[in-house]
């Protein structure tokens, strides 16, 4: 690895998301998944301005165990008018113990007049005193630049006299931040070419996504010299986020051949940004650069032949490097061939087989006409694909009828119930369930049902819900599509059902949905021979 | 306006997203916004391709009244082997009678053989022919040339020269496609550069975001010196999506001073993207920029005063320019001017009464915290207006109870089955009415108890239902958004109900939307004293 710093604030900056927020054990598991991921720099918080960070810090000395990362606390220069050793925070950022100390320095002449409330010159000298103790105390420092390029714009002088004090001082690196986000990369080229020239600083690059821009803004830096890149996982950040730190690195390393994280690391990229949105509660995603799961994911038919023989022609970069996978829809464009590849991705090997190749096109083609999609139910056909190679559909229990009644409640939410009848297992079941809506309802009325024959039901969970009114316009004709996506703690899966009923429709996808969580946990099917005796 | 051409392919190129699907019904309404954004050319899809395209550039004649935007049709050129005269799907392009016809050709050598499997001399051949050919029947045509940066880096001298042919046979614009995404901004701008002093043509831009770098890489673009952008609304499109139009649009603009769209549509910016999410059904992204829900949100607090003298230090652009609001997380800053400016638009001069326009934002600030959205239910806010400005909610009936159910039937689809019991006019009725869903069948009772006293309803008709389920992966807790449309045969309006019960939303969206109906035909309130009699 280079002298390269790649620099993770996702504690810090990227907890400024709205909505986000984070408990210590939250910060502790990222840090994790931050080193991991081979970053050099792990900026965990202020210790001292909230006790959550300074607990983050006394924490993570014993209980992280970093292979790549060094940890960095994150703090503000002295108070205006102080000793930098009589200011707490400053001490508090002394007594973190952390390797590396990033301070954050106002670059902007405004700033400093309207939100320091102090003169140019005593910033200056925050600056250098805070610096100065921090490394007698024997702490590497970086600076954070705030609002240095607005700053430089409106008074270019100033700006670049705060580098040049920082360097002087002892400060290893001084980031530039473009922190209102509105930068575009010709600006932040020439602006981080032009303080590289003029005060022989090392200078790194932070980012935010106002104007869309933080990656190319990053890049940019890097190409006129930065030397040491901020960013976060998933973007996350205040307003539209920071620079997204998986993106900037695969560009880097996998485009402009940098050697920045180890190639194994990046290749758990995908992982680990899920990991993350899962400890984070944000939901991730999917059209995410690299890691999304949509980010190599193709649709057009027309190009399934063309992709089956060079694959490269078709993406950008390999998603092996970034642990992510080629995906095919099968769309209504879809043809012969992305049937084929789609069956090899599920692991059916369906290229010896032309009639069944045929049979399945046609039959996925008469289904999309009605409205189904299997784009996006990927458990869905492979039911189908089964039924087509086995010559049965999986088959675990016989519904006789269903039924499901929503009452309306004065002063409460409305309550819904529904009565499953049906056989599993050579068992008549009739159960009912309570839900506070339809689908929650039946969910429970068919597991319940089921539950006796197959205990493994009571792992799954229905954790997503959509419902699509095809043809509007036409009224009490429109055909529904409900795609429901169960849960069984580990992985996930979607399915879907259509009808001109959207609770039938539900019970369709929850059908689906239920089958497919048992051939997954690899249930045996006892409804054969009831169904037999039946026949 | 300038000659630049603003290009919006959503409805092409962004419906290729995964999980987007799009009815001709969606189609028109998009083209509408997208008429409303004041972009130049409206791409609506490939007619002769598949039967939903031809249907919208038939209908788009009669029913679309386009004040800024061409219509641009989709297609390929020719097949290999063939006059451009005897492709019937070249004849549908012509046929399709749009104005401008965006021909897709191959410029990458590896595509033409391995996908056209033809030689480069006879693709070269069909792209002459087949511009010949559109032009003359009399329409423009521009020309994506597709995977050409890709296949400017394999073969320089063939991509360059399928610009010069294109630009030889009379098109108009060739937009250079980076079809795979993966290209970084200096990369694009120089590319560009070379094709514009090598060939003469007129040159576009068309990207991809897979190496999050679209917006950018299309101001690269322009930077160098191409007159025509491509974009989609919200960034739609396959795998990482296409360059955000709304985004180049505002950097071009704001930040560049080019004038593309008038300042007037580009402040109905934001209103714009989220109405198009909810006809794509695609939730809206908070971190967006410029349009996002985040997007001008600060976290306050250390910097609340110095926002307060001057924030446009904190802000890279003006939100009132794409119709967004700053907003601050724990004060009230933002939504009064749109209330007044919304309740200007129905009619109601609100400017005069501070009070009021404070008691309207706070009481839309709590219910969009519950999950309601009023940006495509303006009927649900003018009932909210109308009870705010006069002191109660318009009343016609009182509903005591409501039952819904639904049952399987045998080799038949499910039927739904409603029961209401209202009071309307002085009348008490209890209804039951069926439909092949239970909002079908709650419509049906509905309308059916409260006929009698209203005759005006029968004229009403359900046409549209979206379901949205927020807070996805908290399963059952889960809050679902119902929107109605419903329509009296001139003219439609759309309602809204939140709640963790589908059918109890459904429920109040109904009886939002049957009571504007009954405002809408100005009928008097015989209810109110009927109320007062139960008081």
């Amino acid at each position: 690895m280079s002298d390269f710093h790649v620099y993770d604030t996702t504690l810090r900056d990227g907890a400024q998301q709205e909505g986000l927020s984070l408990s210590v054990e939250d910060k502790l598991a990222i840090a994790g998944h931050l080193d991991a991921l081979g970053v050099g720099y792990i900026e965990g918080g202020w210790p001292g301005a909230n006790p959550k960070d300074t607990e983050f810090f006394r924490r993570a000395g014993d209980e992280l165990r970093l292979r790549h990362a060094t940890l960095a606390a994150f703090g503000a220069t002295r108070r205006a008018g102080m000793k930098a050793a009589d200011d707490p925070l400053v001490r508090a950022l002394r007594d973190s113990r952390a390797d590396v100390v990033t301070l954050v320095a106002k670059s902007h002449d405004r700033h400093v007049e309207l939100a320091l409330r102090t003169t140019l010159e005593e910033n200056l000298a925050m600056i250098r005193d805070t610096v100065e103790f921090l490394r007698a105390g024997g702490q590497r420092v970086f600076v954070d630049a705030e609002h240095f390029f607005d700053g430089y714009r409106d008074n270019p002088a100033y700006a670049l006299e705060v580098v040049r004090v920082a360097a002087e001082a002892g400060v290893e690196v001084v980031a530039l931040c473009d922190t209102n986000g509105g930068m575009l990369p010709d600006q932040v080229g020439d602006v981080v070419s032009t303080v590289l020239a003029g005060t022989g600083a090392r200078v790194g690059i932070h980012c935010h996504n106002d104007a869309g821009c933080a990656v190319a803004n990053t890049l940019a830096a890097v190409d006129a010299g930065a030397s040491h890149v901020q960013g976060t996982l998933n973007g996350y950040g205040e307003r539209t986020g920071n620079a997204d730190l998986v993106t900037v690195v695969a560009n880097l390393q996998l485009k402009r051949g940098r050697d920045l994280v180890p190639a194994a690391a990046l290749r758990e990229a995908t992982r680990i940004a899920h990991a993350v949105s899962e400890v984070t509660n944000v939901p991730p995603y999917s059209r995410q650069p690299y890691v999304g799961a949509s980010a190599f994911t193709h649709k057009a038919g027309l190009h399934a032949s063309a992709i089956k023989v060079d694959p490269n022609l078709y993406q950008h970069a390999d998603p092996e490097d970034v642990g992510n996978d080629m995906r095919l829809l099968v769309s209504d464009m879809a043809g012969r061939a992305s049937i084929e590849l789609k069956g090899r991705e599920l692991g059916y090997d369906l290229a010896g087989d032309r009639a069944l190749v045929t049979r399945i096109t046609e039959r996925v083609k008469a289904m999309e006409a009605q409205g189904y999609t299997f784009e996006a139910a990927d458990a869905s056909f492979e039911l189908l694909l089964i039924e087509e190679v086995e010559g049965a559909r999986p088959n675990f229990f016989h519904v006789d009828s269903w039924r499901v009644i929503t009452d309306s409640r004065p002063d409460e939410e409305a309550l819904s119930e529904a009565t499953v009848k049906l056989s599993a297992g050579g068992e008549r079941a009739i159960v009912t369930g309570e839900g506070n809506g339809p689908v929650n309802a039946l969910d429970a009325a068919l597991r319940g049902a089921i539950g006796q024959s197959y205990p493994v039901v009571e792992k799954l969970d229905l954790i997503d819900y959509r419902v699509r009114i095809l043809d509007a316009g036409h009224g009490t004709d429109a055909v529904i599509r409900v795609l429901i996506e169960l849960s069984d703690g580990e992985e996930s899966w979607q399915t879907v059902g259509v009808g001109h009923n959207i609770i039938e429709a539900s019970w369709e996808a929850l059908v689906d949905g239920v089958t497919y969580g048992l051939v997954r946990a690899g249930v045996e099917q006892s409804e054969q021979s009831e169904q037999s005796e039946r026949a």
